[in-house]
């Protein structure tokens, strides 16, 4: 039983200076978190409780599924992360370090390489597959940007699973049955959640899939379509494209345009040059950047800025892009600044990379590569040639649904759990092979699937709170009911004393507010902010003979004999969500 | 329930070749443990479980004892470790890294910065205290030899507690708290142990004792009164000295002695020239050393070595002790190696401490600071002073109990808790005060108390194996019962999978030996080498309706009807420890 007359906490009534989101705030003020240092939190009781019941519900689905737990060391040797690449792929997202004696190590951001590892150890025949293994652990990322308290931090817990599979056949069926289980999990936390398509991107492999958690501060976008149900985050969604036939556009066409540094500028000449119609959707913008250390051109539509998470996100193998700097343009005399045009990309040595909108036989109106000079009737195919075609356009609400063409809408959302199937990358890099039926050896194929345990904590606050405080799912809180004694009659300590030993007695957990000296004002607003789901007042209407039981999160209050109490919150418990 | 036809298990037949102790040997051979790096270690299913449940009987018990569990992050900022001193006290031990800003961070070894300041944080008034906090948690040391396994490693898992109290008698009563709490953990998980008193050395403070396992190859050695109880680890041993008085001695003598390299040439020597009677115990060594940057000697008997570990662990404030060297010689030309005696320590800039054999009025034979020349008749206090005592000397099987004067013995064992009253060393430094009852500010006293809870894999591992494998008590075994089906009938599995499933259902853990076409005598060596305390043999006595119960500790054998095993089990269990 948690008691707040020595439990150690303290509520705050102001919001931390740092708090960018509800979860952070209240986590803070309810005396969930501290923090330690930049995306770095320790846990206070409740949040020890309210993490460890989250992470209790996740291993229980995870047996249940038949998936077995094992665990590593965070502390790594590079080794292996070596033989991977991903000890630089990783980039100052890794965090490094040597022992006394100068060896190189990693704290683990995720355990691929281990698994891999630790299965080739153990197992050598097809006959031992399948095999899916998990962990829950403690995880590290040097992220550029923490934020959002323990949704975006640089120590995290995750379950993180791997499975081993002979045929590709296997890999899906494994792929499935972890997608189930995160289905079992995710609902039993109570959490709304879409499956949407994702990008493997970094990770190499196949199909992939994300849990987003929809909320307001959610830094995750994704795309869902009302009509069909298709669901992407924004680096997987795609693009429909209608065919273009340009037998009948006009030739190239180079125009004076000065003082047209934006597209806007540039629509309105060309409205008054040419007669009304133009609009920023048909002219090209040429985004110039570095992909590693090529130089390439992105050409977007002139009224989308590009993506570069998702050019990223779909530009296999590239690790760092970044956008021309004066240095770079200086190297590219041909390149003449706010009047590039894809048309001499090819003189100039540059990779053009396009939007599928720039498809074959559309017309654009782009720079001409000469100073205050433009170009009209600049046909793709025609007039300048696609390198490769690129997912690289920003996404807007109302863009076509790649299934159904209806338009779409744009969420925010929480990432909380990711499905992979990551094929044979690793098992290929690091030698997992077993012998197949007919002696031969076959590499390993792999999925790998995560479930972030420490944010699902934010997760479920940012879908819950209100405004008055926290406001967990039963199986979530700290504890199921909060007892609060009010006034300052021993009677009503030793009802609520009663109660919530008779509450245990009944298997259900309890945190009394035994404070002495408190006022009830107090223990109203700490019991709203800490968010137990159902709230037991002793106070006034103990003259009665009487109790009252409100469910936190409906507000709804009964009145109910002290003697009947437990009775009703054990019949009330199982209603709410 | 876990089952061999599926579990990720291999046992091994031979044992890993950098195995030195029995439980690193058999740990890894039963798979529960796979090495990663030096120190470093994974924890394969059955690992997991075990290391589980002794953290589960650790929690209970502390939290029965009313300590509050939260949880820090391992990754932590070196700001407060600075301020104590720690950052650099800790030498190489520490795992240092910085992140990508350049920011520099540890890898906690142990948390009594961060508890001070989250006390510090959260409250402000005597009445909040007493206070007792505790997590369990990862933790990193650099150690300069990991070894043992998962003993010493450099990951490991441990519960750390802290205390905070007003006053020193209150810090009395929270140690007295956690030594209860301590005896009652240890007695849960059945292991023999010796409260032992401790030197507090570089943690500062004062009472501190450690919980020693007894067991053939523990690196900590301590010394056991079997007459009085007195239990001390090595560097807590103090020594009785008897009083002496030196008015009949004659005056220091010096004489020559060519040849005497040794201790044992020098006391041949003396019993040729002056006569029989003289030994090692009466001459007198002079162990150059610095500490620090300061040079200091330590006398202690010809017939003991200078025990570093024991001399750094009562020499406050030093952090670093090592032997003079050549070059350190060459600073100090009044010291002629080989003939060093205390007479000139001040003319030479040495400071002088003493083992307490050295008493005032003790005449020794030593050097006579000049090349092959001793002295006899050297009496400390007239011919030479100390500045200091220090118990220096190394301890000797035999030697006096301080409390008794009986010969102590000496023995072996691994540390699985330590306890100990800080003092207000932390909370001074961090600046954690409370107001009193007078509404004056006032240093808080904190104590710390630690349980390794993966090294007690391995101690328990130590204390219950035999030779043919590991022998787990029933609360941290992996499961309580080990049905193993031997055979080719079908009958034989559905009686096998029947038993487990109502095991089971009476709440009593079972692993099943399900594997179609392993032999008998695999299965009883994997169960054996395994551990689990209850074996059931479904086999052979099938054909008269029963089943062999075997206990695995003590070999006890059971012939039980099918129908009555679940029953027969379920009392056997509370009997066995």
């Amino acid at each position: 039983m948690l008691r707040m007359s020595t439990l150690f906490l303290r509520t705050l009534r102001d919001d931390p200076a740092d708090a960018e989101v509800p979860s952070h705030r209240l986590l803070v003020r309810a005396g969930y978190i501290r923090r330690i240092a930049a995306g770095v939190y320790s846990w206070l009781p409740l949040g020890v409780i309210t993490l460890r019941n989250i992470e209790n519900i996740v291993r229980d689905e995870m047996d249940k599924a038949g998936f077995q737990e094992v665990h590593f060391p965070a502390l790594l040797p590079k080794d292996a992360y070596e033989v991977t690449g991903r000890w630089n792929d990783y980039g100052p997202d890794l965090f490094r370090l040597q022992d006394r004696k100068g060896a190189d190590y990693l704290l683990g951001p995720t355990h691929e390489e281990m698994f891999t590892l630790m299965v080739k150890g153990e197992y050598s025949s097809y006959k031992d597959l399948p095999l899916a293994l998990y962990q829950i652990q403690t995880k590290y990322r040097d992220e550029a940007r923490p934020r959002s308290g323990i949704i975006r931090g640089r120590e995290f817990v995750m379950k993180d699973s791997y499975s081993f599979d002979l045929t590709d056949e296997g890999l899906v069926e494994s792929y499935m049955r972890h997608r189930a289980a995160y289905i079992k999990t995710f609902d039993r936390l109570r959490m709304k959640y879409n499956i949407v398509s994702a990008v493997s991107g970094a990770m190499g492999g196949s199909a992939s899939e994300e849990f987003l958690a929809p909320c307001e501060t959610g830094e995750d976008t994704y795309v869902l379509c009302e009509k069909c149900g298709y669901a992407a985050n924004v680096e997987a969604m795609t693009t429909v494209v209608a065919a273009s036939d340009a037998s009948g556009v006009a030739a190239l066409e180079v125009f004076d345009s000065p003082n047209t540094p934006t597209i806007d500028t540039l629509v309105e000449l060309l409205n008054a040059k040419f007669g009304g119609g133009y609009d920023g959707s048909m002219t090209l913008k040429n985004v110039m950047l570095m992909a590693d250390k090529t130089p390439i051109s992105v050409l977007v539509p002139g009224d989308r800025e590009v993506d570069l998470k998702r050019l990223q996100a779909n530009l296999a193998g590239v690790n760092d892009i970044s956008v021309f700097e004066d240095a770079d343009f200086a190297k590219f005399t041909g390149l003449v600044k706010g009047y590039i045009g894809p048309q001499d990309a090819k003189k100039n040595g540059i990779t053009v990379y396009a939007d599928p909108r720039i498809a074959p036989g559309t017309s654009w109106v782009t720079g001409a590569n000469a100073k205050d000079k433009h170009a009209r009737n600049v046909v793709s195919g025609r007039d300048f040639t696609v390198d490769h075609y690129v997912e690289a356009a920003q996404i807007k609400q109302g863009d076509a649904c790649p299934k159904c063409e209806t338009p779409v809408i744009i969420d925010r959302a929480i990432e909380i759990g990711h499905i992979f199937q990551l094929g044979r990358k690793y098992a290929d890099a690091l030698g997992l092979t077993v012998l197949d039926q007919n002696g031969k050896s076959q590499v390993v194929t792999m999925g790998s699937y995560g479930i972030g345990v420490s944010r699902a904590v934010a997760a479920i606050a940012e879908q819950s709170y209100d405004e008055i405080g926290l406001s967990w799912p039963v199986e979530v809180a700290p504890a199921k009911v909060h007892v609060v004694a009010t006034g300052k009659e021993d009677a009503v300590f030793e009802t609520a004393e009663k109660i919530s030993a008779d509450l245990e007695a009944r298997g259900i957990s309890v945190m009394i507010d035994d404070r002495r000296g408190t006022s009830p004002g107090v223990k109203f607003k700490d019991a709203e902010l800490i968010g137990i789901p159902v709230i037991v007042v002793v106070g006034k209407a103990l003259e009665q003979g009487n109790v009252e039981i409100r469910v936190r999160r409906s507000g709804d209050k009964s009145e109910v004999a002290v003697a009947s109490a437990v009775d009703f919150i054990a019949g009330l418990l199982p209603t709410l969500s």
